[in-house]
């Protein structure tokens, strides 16, 4: 789809001109990949403002890159950082601006101390093409939908059971296993499943516990599309009645996602959709036990641009995709966290993790 | 086991005296782990010519980090590198090396502009810890033992059957489950699973293409124990009879890789080991269709030093965990690439990759 890329490169040209600089040289890879389509681990793309773009690679990768950008690759060999300024030179610019959020201290050595012509002006590109990455397209969208959809699937089949007697990390290679037979390319990031005690742990990962009845059983996957992630989290009760402060945690989480998820329109502050949810738990008597921020952008990363927390700044993008993801957890005893991948719009938001919200029994 | 990580501290603690420097700071998370024992995903350590290490984390990983390393974590609340320098300078540190080859360009301006003292002086400290960890102690030599282990058996079981008939992508997820089923805490890297003309792509990505009756099918694995990584490589004949050529790359490659393995030895120059196996390829007619490097170390990372290829230099220590993966591809038709995972040692290499390396059929 060199259409879509085309364009892509077209906003960040534009962005150049505004900064009065010749070019950007990108060197993240799903940068790179955002800016071009290619996929493979070793590349960069000089993005003029004015004129064509040059996308370069090593000889692994020639064949792959020209399928994937619709660009005539420029074969470098050996370490790719000093190759790059003759390219720049080469494309008549003098101002260059380079990603150093990727590039290390090494690498942006090798870089600037190989420009032989010593006519190129190196500043920084900061995270220009993170920022243009927040907006998604429709290719995107779908993108992210289709890894939501997969993901939602195969939570459906993990769930009809049987879960209760088998390990955590049974139930997890089970769930990674559905997302690949559904569809995705590959698991997003390292599944979490969290039961009984372990469910109060934020990131704990699977392990040899046994699942009985009466735990929580806290399940945090997602698969990924055409290098798109799904990010989603549900809480249920195995095998038996939730007790009170079991139904009490997930009224209380399930109430202040749905505000989160509310607030996450067009133009809202990150730090305010991150407080009104605060503002939600407080009542409850639980928003001390919210110990993480509420959510970040997903896309070519799991993690990524715009992120939601008690110290963030920034507004949320029209058509930005992100996780809205509170959770209570009262150590020893148990967690619940509730998590939806959804695309902020004007009207209402895009849920794309469609899985049911409400409390669970599962066997 | 704190003593191990004592150890390999005081090892870099006497290379820091030898340059005459006070501390270094390590961020690389291999190196970190290499050094502390620290599995997390942000923390770093300083390590002094003399006195105690400090290491920090952030909340997340206070408890993992304490039961990890042996040492009480200094707590680091948001970006960790500006937060490093205070932690130098409390430990009476003036000369202070970094990794240059793991900061990026805004971290390490995070970092050293955040020394309000002014009294610290930053240098750079190369790739020393990963020096270091070329030399493969009693612990690691055990890791690498079970991951290769792990990853033969899984190899027998799938080679068991049946092959015929089934796609690269389907046999690569039997195998990439069966390295956890028997023990590996992860699959290593993505396998490759390279069938008929795919074989002759070194690094071809599993496919939708039906395994054949007298394909060659290549099959590039390996199972993480621990944190280390096997990597194994066998080629088979599927269903049928092999045909001349098939027999002869075979044959080419199989000298070759034995070649290699026997040149392994403790001083060898990595060039050297290299050349060795180009010479035993060329009076096959062969040698240009060796078109990659000869292996490399192995072990925290799936690649690391030390490489054997064409321009490398160096030469391979005493007990260094290295591959021995020679190749030969004709474009289009098929590929045979034959690896192993060895331990170097002055009588004679230990392989760790057992599965047997004589040309078999498999159905």
């Amino acid at each position: 789809m060199p259409e879509i890329h085309d364009d892509r490169r077209r906003r960040l040209s534009e962005l150049l001109t505004r900064r009065g600089l010749d070019a950007a040289l990108v060197t993240d890879l799903n940068n790179l990949r955002y800016l071009t389509g290619f996929s493979g681990s070793n590349g960069a793309v000089l993005v003029p403002a004015e004129g064509d773009p040059v996308f370069a690679t090593d000889g692994r990768y020639i064949e792959q890159g020209r399928a994937e950008t619709g660009l005539e690759p420029r074969l470098v060999k050996g370490a790719l950082a000093p190759k790059l300024p003759a390219l720049a030179v080469e494309a008549g610019c003098h101002t260059l601006a380079v990603e150093t959020h990727d590039l290390t201290v090494d690498q942006h050595g090798a870089l600037t101390g190989a420009d032989d012509s010593g006519t190129l002006e190196f500043s920084s590109l900061d995270r220009a093409v993170e920022l243009l990455r927040t907006v998604k397209d429709a290719d995107e969208i779908a993108a992210l939908r289709e890894a939501c959809d997969v993901s939602t699937r195969a939570l459906e089949r993990l769930i009809a059971g049987p879960v209760v007697e088998r390990t955590e990390l049974d139930l997890a290679r089970e769930l990674d296993n559905l997302m690949l037979d559904l569809g995705g390319e590959a698991v997003g990031f390292d599944t979490i499943m969290a039961s009984g005690p372990n469910s109060s742990i934020p990131h704990h990962q699977p392990s040899a516990r046994t699942v009985r009845r009466g735990d929580l059983l806290k399940i945090d996957f997602g698969a990924r599309v055409r290098g798109y992630h799904a990010d989603c989290t549900r809480t249920f009760v195995v095998g038996s009645e939730p007790t009170d402060w079991q139904l009490e945690i997930y009224a209380a989480v399930q109430e202040a996602q749905a505000v989160g998820v509310g607030e996450a329109r067009p133009g809202a502050e990150t730090k305010a959709v991150f407080d009104a949810v605060v503002a939600t738990l407080e009542p409850t008597g639980h928003a001390d036990k919210f110990v993480h921020g509420l959510g970040h952008g997903v896309g070519l990363e799991i993690h990524e641009d715009p992120f939601m927390g008690e110290t963030t700044t920034g507004t949320l993008p029209d058509r930005t995709a992100i996780t809205i993801e509170p959770g209570v957890y009262l150590p020893g005893l148990g967690g619940v966290r509730i998590e939806d991948t959804l695309i902020v719009h004007a009207d209402a938001p895009e849920i794309l993790t469609t899985a049911s919200k409400e409390l669970r029994v599962i066997d």
